[in-house]
């Protein structure tokens, strides 16, 4: 679909600077864009291909001060240009979507109840008593178990798991090879043998959360492991039964989160982190990638390492530590000299 | 099912305290009991919720010391409150179990063998040659490949992949999205190209392993990539091909157990841990979360960090490295005194 | 398939020492050989299992030392005896390979095109438009969405899921219930909420590329994210949008590759170690288990730890820590050495 890049910078809330004219035809990175594309620019490290970009024009910040940098290139200045460019994407992409019915190849059991205009695709398996909300699209061989609740304008991607009783919100996402419900890691050891805690509870997870590929969700023990309003997950993500994590937090790849750990609002959790079970990880809180965090994190702070501490200190031990090897160099000199004074001394 | 709770005491094993007549609806956490639910206290640091806890009853360990926290809550007093009480919810939790039959949207070819109440749910596959034990469900979704085998009382779970020849016990349980039995890794360097080492061997899994969501199993170059009996795997755990884990252990989520690593009985591996290969974690050892094991670790040992070393040493470094900005202070203001020292020696 | 030793030997590549003509039936490991089979010796700790192993024959190296410890047992000489077996080890291996067909519980959309030779396995689905090479064999319960290319002789195995518009170069195998071409995790921040950044870019996976076991690999926000010739990934692996990995590189186990970093040929991340985004590590680089790598690794270097550093500066920081507390105790003495020194000079 091509627009005027005056329409779009006004469907994404920006300033033209220069030719609005323009008709662009879609978007693309700003070394990948050739003519008729619409780019960006928010990374001061690529300033320089404002330069040679072959884009038709590109989003920038409002802060930005090399706009001179662009030449004749046109601009549209926003606020904030990777959510205005965000949106452009939106305008440019495909919106395929499946039609709406259950295929002939899906088995949607007879005690489920669907929305308006849902759409099961084929070899997806929905069970009794599942209740899908209007306009949710279950996609090819994805699996939705007795009892559970999937909300309206949901997208259950491919192959992925939803058990039951989970709940889900509207605008949830699960993308494809996730497991939603499955049961919490809980034995109880006596003597050699280790006895199963049956996992009773369920998942919980609230409006416009996005949940990546092949994460896993463990069902509460008893009670609920509930995942907050808006928040993002990652790819491969393991979350234990019953943790609890807050409104609009990010969850980024191969995190791991133990049993009963509560993780606050607006936190993020970089990549390959791990939080230990039965602690808290407070409002705001950011934790470095491959952290290790083993005890509870106050609200705003920044950690980092293993065992996780304040980031600063963090930084701090890491240059002592490299500085080491010439500590201990250091100190065998001090020693040497002290000897050479102490047998003068004796002298 | 609603009991009362002398029923419940009898058949998990355990001392009443406090009136048994008590009826009991169903179990939860102590924090969200309601009326009517058994729950219960192994944690002390939750002893504080026995006041305030609206559960009808209260399973406790016999060691705990502060009973008359309870006030007038009737208890269970068990030997081992957790596996009492993990007793108590499979009293009460909901039996759901898939009919027996294979569904006629499943594929079960003609050569594979099915043992009686066999359950096979829509989409579900089953080749060639692979033979399932009796009363064992296949749900939705999953894959039996060709010559695999799965014991009796087994539950393989939506979109789980069990791949032949592997050779499943009974009463194993294979939780949504895991893949049994592909390929292993190995591939031999020849000049710049990776030639592929055909993995031929299989995956065996013993009795009463339950093995979690999106764990990969890889079968053996040539013989046997083996767990033992009772050993219980977490989610998104990788182990490669020709690993042997003993009886009675347990690998916690997003562990990665390198080719033909042994892996002892009742050996614990917590969290992210890496174990290289070729190595042997010997006999109730147990490996710190996010630890990387680079060589054998005895039996019975606790090892912690990268690289791992005995927990104890690992902690004394870890509180080294803390107090290592001082030591540096430390010595720089002995090197300035000793200079001053030397200046005056020369005088 | 049974074949005389001197037909194998001329098969893979060796020189037969020894009596060429036994029969042989099958491989194994040296360890678990039987008679008839052949089996190979590369690593020189197994030498000692030469004098007792069952085989019929084994496969060493030219440069092997011990060849008289294999007695009267027939060798094979090869310049590369792992790569060598490697080969014996595809002449012995079951070839089997589905049928060619459509199974009547596939879903294959009309607009869809098949090559010759094809084989579309019970319960999978090949959407609109996706195009499929020759020969190549898309198991049960996989899923190739709608635009997506896959290339000839490939195989996609169970439960995968290749989303369209990804594109598959041939000879290129997908492992069970991996997923290419899903969603980037792309937000941008707007106050509290995260706006979802629509990924429109796509997956390349070159030719003769194989995928373990529950991978991820995301599609470029915009552009591509690709994976070069011949670069093997194994299972449960994180690859982010935009990514680049050369030709000829191994991802090992849980490795998590962030956004747009750049990965070149010929390079080694071994188990666990995470990328920062936007870095390039180069050609021949090799990065150890767990690393953390934030900053760029110059072609051909070594690197290990967190932060990943030179490994053999890594190895020293790691001897120097582990003579921390020693160094302590030694600072601690000559402070109290200093201290009367300092007293006696007042006297």
């Amino acid at each position: 679909m091509n627009r005027t890049l005056d329409e779009v910078a006004k469907l994404i809330g920006g300033r033209v600077v220069g030719d609005g004219s323009v008709v662009l035809t879609g978007v693309s990175g700003i070394r990948e864009a050739q003519p008729g594309h619409l780019t960006f620019l928010s990374n001061p490290k690529y300033t320089r291909y404002l330069r040679t970009t072959r884009a038709s024009a590109v989003v920038v910040d409002g802060s930005c001060q090399d706009l001179g940098a662009a030449g004749a290139t046109p601009l549209v200045v926003a606020d904030n240009a990777y959510a205005a460019f965000a949106r452009a994407m939106g305008l440019f992409a495909d919106g395929h979507r499946p039609a709406p019915g259950v295929h002939p190849f899906a088995h949607v059991d007879p005690g489920a109840a669907l929305g308006r205009d849902v759409s099961i695709g084929p070899c997806a398996v929905v069970l009794d008593g599942a209740r899908i909300g209007d306009r949710t699209v279950v996609h090819p061989g994805a699996y939705v178990g007795a009892g559970a609740v999937v909300g309206s304008d949901c997208v259950i991607h491919p192959n992925a798991t939803v058990k039951g009783p989970s709940v889900l919100g509207d605008r949830v996402v699960v993308h494809a090879g996730s497991v939603i419900g499955s049961d919490g890691f809980g034995f109880a050891r006596e003597g050699d043998a280790q006895v199963k805690v049956p996992q009773i509870g369920n998942v919980v997870v609230e409006d416009d959360v996005e949940i990546g590929a092949n994460v896993c969700i463990a069902r509460a023990t008893v009670g609920t492991t509930r995942v907050g309003r808006g928040t993002k997950i990652d790819n491969l993500v393991q979350i234990a039964h019953n943790v609890v994590i807050g409104e609009g937090s990010i969850v980024v790849a191969q995190v791991g989160i133990c049993g009963s750990a509560e993780i606050g609002k607006h936190v993020v959790l970089a990549g390959q982190a791990g939080i230990a079970g039965h602690l808290r990880v407070g409002d705001g809180a950011m934790v470095g990638a491959q952290s290790g965090v083993t005890k509870s994190v106050p609200a705003g702070e920044q950690v980092s390492g293993y065992p996780a501490r304040r980031h600063a200190v963090s930084k701090r031990l890491h240059a002592a530590l490299q500085a080491l090897p010439a500590l201990v160099r250091t100190v065998r000199d001090v020693e040497r000299r002290l000897s050479r004074l102490e047998k003068e001394g004796k002298c």
